[in-house]
């Protein structure tokens, strides 16, 4: 890696049970061990607005909100998120590893609960301008694989309440994401065990780090 | 006024001080005698969860708020009040009477904290489609009167610390907005005392019932 890299914006996705955290902490490793000076955040969350915004998107107070509410919040939550965190790192050399991000609300308030995409759109435009993640990692695994290993977890959340066909729609918005992005977004296959995961991570990831 | 009028979607504007309060009550009274069904809401507010974000707008808990975040949050309280609130009253016939809507966040956010416009239009075409008030009074008078007869209220919240300067450009762009909209946009002189206030309001909500 030369000196001069710019600082990237490197956004986990995938859903529920796919192993997130544990190939967060994969990742944190390899960033460490290259010296790398970043920060770890997630979303919806990631400024104290934000985790009070999340807890009303994910919490059951609100829980028969529009969906045009549901999609202003993530977005304002992400729009807190950008200004006060991502972008000031971003500015000052650090990395960004965000735990989820903007396609994470195609897949589940897009393909999930089948809200208008193009005015998902419109939001991430009037929200974002032209800051994109540089690299994305999506964990993909069937969602049978899935459900049984954040079945272990605490009390599901409310999206996490949804149906298999919801999960399903998730991973296929995801999949098509993907498809459409694929330098950005790179598809790791997460049905293995850790092992095989993390040595796909490795793969992206020195790739990107010798770039 | 016609069995068969349509419910009316009334607003009501102006800064602080301009006697809101009072000629709410006002006209409720002039509905009441003419019998019209309606329910009276406010902005930002009218659902449990449009209230609480209000209070996270106007209470000082994240004084420190970006821009964009302001407006989403504006918009996502404006969201859920119109799914929840407004359009189901005027699909069941009842008049509603909102103290501010959409022209209070030109005037406040756009005027005031100068905020860009054209966002704000994106997020207002986004949110109600082709909902508008079909009647606004505006009730205007020249900041001193307004920050005296303010200046009789409780503590100051997040917007009424800022500056006369602030509250000249909120005037500013309500008045701009009422000249580009005078059939929606009625400027009532609100300079004078409530006797003469009354009447203003009395002859324009007259012309509206017997129409």
């Amino acid at each position: 890696m030369t000196q001069k890299m710019k600082a990237q914006f490197i956004t986990l996705e995938g859903s529920e049970g796919v192993g997130k955290t544990s190939n967060l902490e994969y990742i944190k490793s390899l960033l460490d061990s290259s010296g790398i000076e970043y920060i770890v955040t997630r979303e919806p969350g990631g400024t104290p607005l934000s985790e009070a915004l999340r807890d009303m998107l994910l919490g059951s107070d609100f829980k028969g909100m529009s969906d045009d509410t549901e999609l202003l919040l993530m977005f304002a939550a992400r729009a807190e998120h950008v200004a006060k965190v991502i972008r000031p790192a971003l500015e000052k050399g650090q990395w960004v590893l965000c735990d989820r991000f903007t396609d994470a609300t195609y897949a589940y308030q897009g393909g999930g609960r089948q809200l208008d995409m193009q005015r998902i759109q419109v939001l991430e435009q009037w929200v974002l301008g032209d800051l994109r993640p540089d690299l994305t990692l999506l964990l993909d695994a069937s969602i049978d694989i899935g459900r049984e290993r954040a079945g272990k977890r605490s009390e599901p959340d409310r999206f996490e309440q949804e149906r298999d066909a919801f999960f399903n729609r998730v991973r296929d918005c995801y999949l098509a994401r993907a498809g459409a992005e694929p330098d950005r977004i790179k598809v790791i296959d997460a049905s293995g065990d850790l092992a095989s995961v993390q040595q796909q991570v490795k793969l992206i990831l020195d790739a990107l780090l010798n770039e």
